[in-house]
């Protein structure tokens, strides 16, 4: 405790954990983070935090943990691999689980932390990283109302939108898997729309403006339609990730017998995509694929 | 003229139709209507309106005509036909032609009513019978500026965004098209998630509230959500609608040899869901499709 606020920790720097860690040090906790990127450390102590090696360095003094990494295998060898979380965090130290991961993972990591006497919050967090350097992200979490009380002062650092979605691991994750289904078909519909509209003779960005004011408009529509009308395929979402998170979708279907046909589809471009090379530029450069593949001049 | 007011002429009052019929009645338009429906003519001569027996009467005296039949083969009919448009309507007469058509239909049509001495305007509206009743259509419009600056007052009084988004007819049907491709794929989108939420356990409103916070959010699924979780399948626009409005984007892309996966796959879904007899049912109904291949129950 540092000025009645808990001690946090932050593992992952990432654009997400970045933002969350930034924010945290901003409203005044005293923020441990970790990554393994040397300069990514130099510049968070830069930047008034506490440069840890391991999460487990991270962890020790810490009563809220944040776990900012991309996938479920990277979350579980930040908690329980060597030099983990598990190794030296205190009982009843909050575990706030941010990556997206399959909702069974998720709701199994709940109840392995309970076991170890940690307080756990399955807490995907959605809003790109312009929204989590400002601490504006939104939740999607579930756990106890012991977790959440313990962590609300840190969770309303990092975000303005909390859902609390329920008791039980799982639930925020389940909710997240259904808003990557959303995201990541409106993010290929988005190129399908605008790379045809090319195709048919249209202005782009006449487009754009039409569509955002009608039915057809979505929040991936208005977010990512601009990287295709401005050709800038700088990568604040990659490719990649939707790979991972539709996949995720694709599974929990697949597990379910749960027939998928939209979301199957946009994987599919979104690994084309990938095949192609494009998995670490912006997730708007699917277009790129649609452009090749009609034969058509994207703007640049 | 009435008023110092042109006349006006509407050719089917369906929804969209007679909230535009309507509305021009309301702002004090010697208003003509066409239905084949005898029960709707009597509605709209109740309504203060002057019901007519074939588009050539309505056209007889009007100085704008509103097309707002269902496709092209009635528009085809509604102008060209016996006791059509063409026979009966005078010189420079504005031709507003509002169905969603394909493009290339469109823009011949454009032509062909040009070289009759017609002023026409390729008008495809969009928002829904709600917005039609209460004035407040958008229309996706191209045509010269003579037929926008004398239909203009009659087009402000049906509808509260008028794009003129060029001077050839077709360029208004592209866009309206790339709005469907969009809207189409985002309801089968919505169908698809909120299903898939519901197998996996999740409570359907409170998914649909976090969903429209997050960045999943699409018009559609703002829009039709409710109907899903609320189980109301009202047709405000059919699911058979949707076969037909995709399958014009997905002509236009076999045309130009442009492989649009989405659309055929979104399109798939209505075309499943017509088939089993759910063609005349709200195009949110296309969830119900997904219920049953995911043996999921739907809200009641």
């Amino acid at each position: 405790m540092i000025n009645n606020k808990p001690s946090v920790a932050v593992i992952g720097l990432g654009s997400m954990g970045w933002g969350a860690a930034a924010s945290l040090v901003r409203a005044g906790y005293e923020t441990r983070g970790v990554d393994i990127r040397e300069e990514i450390l130099q510049k968070f102590s830069a930047a008034g935090g506490i440069a840890c090696k391991t999460p487990a360095d991270a962890a020790r003094d810490a009563d809220i943990v944040f776990v900012f990494v991309v996938n479920d295998a990277q979350t579980e060898t930040a908690l329980f691999g060597e030099n983990g979380v598990l190794e030296t965090a205190a009982p009843e130290t909050v575990i706030v689980a941010c990556a997206t991961t399959p909702p069974a993972f998720a709701e199994e990591l709940g109840k392995r932390l309970a076991d170890k006497g940690m307080l756990p919050i399955d807490a995907p967090v959605s809003g790109g990283a312009a929204k989590a350097l400002t601490g504006e992200m939104t939740i999607m979490g579930s756990g106890s109302n012991e977790a959440f009380e313990k962590a609300k002062p840190a969770l309303e650092a990092i975000a303005t939108k909390i859902y609390r979605l329920g008791e039980d691991p799982g639930i925020g994750s389940r909710v997240k898997m259904i808003n990557q289904l959303l995201a990541g078909v409106h993010i290929a519909a988005t190129a399908e729309a605008l790379t045809l509209g090319i195709a048919q003779g249209l202005d782009p960005k006449m487009l754009y403006d039409v569509i955002c004011a009608s039915a057809g408009a979505s929040w991936m529509f208005e977010n990512r339609g601009p990287h295709i009308v401005e050709g800038n395929y700088t990568p604040y979402s990659a490719v990649d990730i939707f790979v991972k998170d539709l996949g995720i979708v694709s599974g929990a279907g697949a597990a379910a017998n749960f027939p998928l046909p939209l979301t199957e589809t946009a994987l599919d471009q979104f690994k084309q995509a990938s095949a192609a090379g494009l998995g670490r530029e912006d997730d708007a450069a699917v277009a790129k694929l649609y452009a090749q593949r009609g034969n058509v001049k994207l703007p640049e």
